[in-house]
């Protein structure tokens, strides 16, 4: 069987591999305008921060070791025009030789990938203005840093590629500002979380300003300033990462159905509208595994599921794509996040009954050294109870709880089903009460009525107007609050009648629960437990 | 509602502390003979070692502390002697007077724990026999440390507790053995995983010695020697940690079922044979989740869960327990090492036509810092294709691919759905084909015949016995095997017929997958992958 695939970076490869490990009969030709194919494009960033030291490593294999490993040919330097789904050709340019070639095909894979999106703004083609897609990209960003050019950096862009670029260039001692356009960064996260992530950053000295659109970039030859609708701010380098755009635009007219933004249209197969034509990777639109919509993943971990998925459906095995979650994990100077499946609003839209719980909890045995929090948010449906969503941050293996919850949500498991798992404990890795069993446990209790809480979320959206707040920590830690400590209450709080709207505030939200407990049993009514506490909230009084 | 707890560690503060929430007018009271209440008894190796440096981290809380928490009550030195299930009142005695008082109950709750078992050995009651189940125990242990009278220590027993406190006393720089009557240390690992770790401590100078006995301890006043069916040792402490046995002799003739090794039988909510009596912790039997066998599981987590359960359950709100599936992490000096559910001959026992694959895998993207190799081991039901049991080994965190297993197996997972999961990907944590997904792959690709190989358990078990070794490493790696590179070969390896049965041993396993694809596609008949390579099996030619 003869087979095309266009593009070979983590998808193309990962389709053509396996393909020739399927049946080493097959003639399978990767077809790239690129020199290089495989290469590690999740680690740019890393490379730039120096914490990948060395260029070879972020290549996996070259042209040459992949055709010896693999047995599939590459033709690098070759940029495919146009494809013909009725012929079954492909035509490309030889980039050296400008020659365009005929290429026919029994099967043909489209892994073509995606390209940083340009902005129109004045400037965008000045020198010191990067992008972060290929290995040259990161390279040349990391030489005019270690050339001592670079001293300040603007990273246009909050979301992943944008934080990962930020934190490396921090690593680098460039002082660097994120500007972003929403009005949160990461917004694949609660807001809550982002605007914790945001102050996580500035702590560091990173600083991100959301609800930022840049105007124009500025200076002689050399990036020097970049003004925005907010401010104006000296620089020596941008590095825009405001997304991608998948590089199909070779692909009009050829009749393979196209999503509004450019994916290709895929089915479970990872097969397009056209018989024996497969989309993979950046290029291709997928599906989300909870609502069916049709979904853009951009990922690599995406690309090599797909990648393996489209080359053991045209070998003849039949195996169906289950979707993605929107699973990301990503590291911040000071902490780690990571989300998978619906955000509280994806879950509304949705059209769930949403209930969500937020725990601080302990990482590891609260004894052991490096032992810290996880904020854990979990985000479920009152009607069948299922998990639908989790966002967590936290010093600690946030991934972790993602893939604790990643199974769970693929395995469409309800909280109940998740009460109580006989999880992995020892002091030097998880809690004798493990974080994600403690965070189910915060949601059983709110689902049945033991906890009545505020949400961080709706705490920002103005949900305790009209409550007081009670600081009820171990000791006094909301400023202008009346503290008690609940162990000291005897019938009564002073100065709060039994029908008062009080909020309860302590450092993570467990001792307000307890609190809340004591104060039910002595005939409070309208008490409210702030979920996550200090921790989570920045509370004013 | 008036309800004792016998026993206040982990599961009796835990039912306690969950009995008041749920009804702050419930009368809860603990009895304990001990003077400590809910210490961090998974901790106590790790205060041998340093790792948590003072004392007051060992304790959670104190009787009065708890109390005031809680608003449960708390007996110190009031060690329970009998309990009347008819009359429902329990005796016990008052250690500081000697005096003997009746409690009444309606709901008894019991958590007494285990002790330590004390071989009748020659010598057992010596000055320097420690053992490690209270907080005095690591205590004194660290103080003869530090005190430079422990150079060389025995630590009899190679288990959970054994293996960490090796870890902790090799910290301390004292020169440690473990000694063990079982064939390997770690018995609820499969045989290759638990000889895999004897190599591990021995690189890492703790020297195990297995299939021994320990005979006499040795010493004038003091212990001075081990003497076992082997060897004798000099040594300046012996640590036995051969196990623990439950704490419930008291509760003969009550009425009250126990199992031979004297737990006591409980059903789903934590009760015992005997209405409104609840055993919960290392006292209590509970159940294996996948075979629905007894089982004993005296560990940290199961007393959490348990006494959780039992608290509700006597709270009027139904619950039932999941039971254990046998998980467990362990620390090592060198490697981290983890289990869950069925090994491969629980699993054979179980009557389950059993599958495994062992797939040696990257932790982490390749070039990020710190990446490392898993060895993921899975075992799965070839009938029903569901996953039964992991066992995994490395550097990383161990921790997460475990807990992935609990919640797929705790949700009945079949192999197939756990295919391509959306699991949380960027280079700091994992690789972008999860290295939970690569082993799933590697046992689809067997399940389906496209790997035809031998486990490094029938390897060991003498399965490639007229095989011929052929080394597929990357570069020659096995000593006095031939050496071939698959990506040279053309129509045949020279010296190899095609019906030869041919060993492919490389150093994960990858390479050989990739050569039998190639031989097989060459015509060769009688191949066989090594699963994990040399980083799992000691290759022998």
């Amino acid at each position: 069987m003869k087979i095309l695939v266009i593009g070979g970076v983590a998808a193309g490869t990962k389709a053509a591999a396996k393909l020739m490990r399927e049946d080493r009969s097959n003639d399978v030709t990767i077809l790239t305008k690129s020199d290089d194919i495989s290469y590690a494009g999740c680690g740019l960033p890393y490379y730039v921060g120096n914490v990948i030291e060395n260029k070879s490593q972020l290549i996996v294999n070259t042209p040459q070791s992949f055709s010896k490993l693999t047995g599939a040919k590459v033709l690098t330097k070759t940029e495919v025009t146009s494809v013909d789904t009725k012929a079954k050709t492909v035509k490309a340019i030889d980039l050296t030789t400008s020659q365009e070639n005929t290429y026919t095909y029994d099967k043909l894979v489209i892994a073509c990938g995606a390209a940083p999106v340009k902005p129109l703004i004045e400037g965008i083609d000045k020198d010191g203005v990067f992008y972060m897609r290929t290995p040259q990209d990161a390279i040349s960003l990391r030489e005019r840093i270690e050339s001592g050019e670079i001293k300040r950096a603007v990273v246009v862009g909050g979301g992943f590629i944008g934080i990962e670029v930020a934190e490396n260039l921090h690593k680098q001692n460039v002082k660097v500002s994120i500007v972003e356009m929403a009005d949160t960064i990461l917004p694949m996260f609660d807001e809550e979380f982002s605007l914790y992530m945001e102050n996580s950053l500035a702590d560091s000295g990173i600083m991100p300003f959301t609800k930022t659109q840049v105007v124009e970039i500025l200076g002689e030859d050399k990036v020097e300033k970049i003004k925005t609708n907010k401010r104006a701010m000296k620089t020596d380098a941008v590095i825009m990462a405001v997304g991608i755009r998948p590089a199909t635009k070779f692909l009009e007219g050829s009749g393979i159905d196209m999503m509004p933004n450019g994916t290709i249209k895929t089915d479970t197969s990872m097969k397009t509208n056209i018989d024996d034509v497969y989309a993979v990777g950046d290029c291709a639109c997928v599906f989300n595994e909870q609502t069916g919509a049709p979904e853009w993943s951009a990922m690599g971990s995406s690309a090599n599921v797909e990648g393996r998925i489209a080359a053991k459906n045209i070998s003849g095995e039949k195996t169906e794509y289950k979707g993605v979650l929107g699973t990301a994990v990503v590291k911040l100077p000071e902490i780690n996040a990571g989300r998978t499946g619906l955000s509280y609003n994806g879950a509304v839209k949705s059209g769930y009954d949403v209930i969500t719980a937020v725990a601080a909890v302990d990482d590891k045995a609260h004894y052991y050294p490096g032992a810290d929090s996880f904020i854990i948010k979990l985000i479920a449906d009152k009607n069948s109870h299922k998990l639908l969503g989790v966002q967590v941050m936290g010093k600690g293996a946030v991934d972790k709880i993602i893939d604790i919850a990643v199974t769970a949500i693929s395995l469409s498991a309800t909280v109940e089903q998740l009460e109580g798992l006989d999880f992995a404990y020892a002091p030097p890795f998880s809690t004798a009460i493990h974080p994600f069993s403690h965070a189910i446990n915060v949601l059983l209790n709110k689902m049945k009525g033991d906890i009545e809480s505020i949400t961080p979320y709706e705490y920002l959206h103005g949900a305790a107007e009209g409550y007081r707040v009670l600081d009820v920590s171990k000791a006094p830690n909301v400023e202008g609050a009346d503290f008690v400590d609940f162990t000291e209450i005897k019938d009564a709080v002073d100065g709060y009648a039994k029908d008062d709207k009080i909020l309860l505030v302590c450092n993570r939200g467990r001792r307000a629960y307890l609190t809340q407990n004591v104060l039910k049993s002595k005939g409070y009514t309208n008490t409210r437990v702030l979920e996550g506490g200090t921790a989570v909230n920045t509370v004013e009084v």
